[in-house]
């Protein structure tokens, strides 16, 4: 899923999200709570209404966000008081006021609204916040109406496995319609978060989605679907844009640096994008010495093409039962 | 034509501006020498094949550029002494030398390196510049022999009526495929811009394009076919749309105010592009707020598309030999 914070997919409009095949995209509740306000976005129709996006949607709770806002928040079982980082202005979210957030954003998919422990933190406070994203599912679920949208639940239990267990027990009790593993990718070491998915087969039922929440290197997506993943959302593709790097079948490419000055050949020879096809990397690297908004423009839609084909050819190759040769072959020609 | 100054037109893609019927654009030889240098460009196949721009291209000659670079620049007969503004480096500028970087970026269409006085000045200085512009012509197309390439003409004058004539009289002895009208919208008063376009038909030949530089307000476009003006550039809907402001039929409209914030029509309800036919000021407004680049992208679009129709509008008025009531029901529908 691309990610559209701000309800929208950074640079890019909703066409040329089509035309690359991207089916649904991602939302922030917390953003959007805050600016421009989930009102305003339904009176406009909804989110889809709002920012002209014909596909699926899926809306973030927030919790992520309110629980990064460190020294800015108070949380106790019943909700969290914050700060806005726009205006400092209080804030305060509980499992119910988020499910009336979402379903004011109307969004395809909305998730629960759990609690994040960050890395590295203590066995104990990661427990605590396993209790209280069971907690807050429960009443995520009991307060939840909104018939056409599916409410997902969400995983925790940070680096620990029992506790990833617990979790995923005490969340697919619930019954949700798809599952979501949320708290991974948030500093520890790319093995541990490797480890913390090789159970997914047998936490996570196999008949419903399951969503490794802010993951979207593509090492990270392909060891992710070995595991049994189905959707991933991440901000990288268009942040990696605005500092100048691309994605490419041989790894990560720095079109900002000075040998791609005289690089007249495309940002990746094996992609055929719409930035491929026409442009060059000395081209792309001039608008960026430039400050010129088409490079991040450029280099977004290819970032995000190349997930989004990279996802598209995990989907076949799983189809034709080959997706081991395809693992290989990725690994083969990948420089992380 | 819409202004791409560093080989862009600011955030937007050489395929949207075919879409809107854009023929021609704008490039700037004073920043393409600076950054990334016109021996790179012509590597790439010149300004054309660099950019990806497969219609009509015209470079300025920079002359505006250097000259506004008050205190950084020494001038005299021969050329003029500059520091680059990006790292305050060393250049100069002959007619020659400007007439090799041009040829070397390859656009349809090079203008003469010319001086252009400021405003306000005095009669005396205006009066050098006229006759360094009519010296340095002669020397441009004296050393302008790129076939494929049309040099043009640049008048200069100031505020000066006669001075404006003797400037068209010198310069269309020369002989060029087209003429432009430079030093204008400098500062002066609108009234005295139009005074200086009053005599077009009499000083410039009737077969050949007559080119306004520089400007580019709607009211401008029109003040100055009906005075017999063929070809502008401005940078000003790109810019008016980086501050968040639209053109509309109704004049112009702050898309950043308050005002906008739960407007769910669309930016001008009588433009058809892609812009008004897929989002509303709230949304965009939105975007601006957020600090989001697709604010500037589809504001751009409007804007540059907004002045391309408007064009196009007057040249089938001028066809249908409806000009007269074209122009009356413009002043009355647009709010200065």
């Amino acid at each position: 899923m691309p990610v559209g914070t701000q309800a929208t997919v950074k640079t890019l409009t909703p066409d040329e999200l089509y035309a690359m095949g991207a089916g649904i995209i991602l939302s922030n509740t917390y953003h959007l709570h805050l600016r421009p306000g989930e009102d305003l976005i339904a009176q406009a129709g909804g989110l889809h209404g709002f920012m002209n996006w014909k596909r699926g949607l899926l809306t973030d709770s927030g919790g992520f966000q309110v629980f990064s806002l460190k020294g800015l928040r108070k949380i106790d079982d019943n909700g969290v008081h914050f700060s806005s980082h726009i205006d400092g202005s209080p804030h305060y979210l509980t499992p119910e006021i988020v499910m009336e957030i979402e379903q004011k954003l109307g969004a395809d998919i909305a998730m629960c609204f759990d609690e994040c422990s960050p890395y590295p933190c203590s066995y104990e406070e990661a427990e605590k916040a396993v209790q209280r994203t069971s907690l807050w599912a429960a009443r995520c679920k009991e307060s939840h109406s909104q018939a056409d949208q599916a409410l997902f639940g969400i995983i925790q239990g940070n680096v620990f496995a029992d506790l990833r267990e617990r979790s995923a027990r005490e969340i697919t009790e619930l019954d949700f319609p798809g599952y979501a593993i949320g708290g991974l990718s948030v500093g520890e070491p790319k093995p541990q978060m490797y480890e913390m998915l090789d159970h997914t087969d047998t936490w996570l039922p196999v008949n419903k989605p399951r969503y490794l929440m802010g993951v979207g290197a593509p090492e990270d997506l392909v060891e992710g679907v070995k595991r049994g993943i189905d959707m991933f959302d991440c901000v990288l593709p268009t942040r990696l844009a605005r500092h100048g790097t691309a994605f490419t079948h041989q790894g990560k490419l720095v079109v900002r640096n000075a040998s791609c000055a005289t690089e007249f050949s495309p940002v990746d020879a094996d992609c055929d994008c719409y930035v491929c096809k026409n442009y060059s990397r000395a081209y792309i690297r001039h608008l960026i010495k430039a400050s010129e908004m088409l490079a991040h423009r450029l280099l977004s839609y290819h970032n995000v093409y190349f997930l989004v084909k990279l996802m598209e050819n995990m989907r076949n190759s799983i189809r034709q039962g080959e997706f081991t040769s395809f693992y290989e072959k990725f690994h083969q020609n990948y420089r992380f």
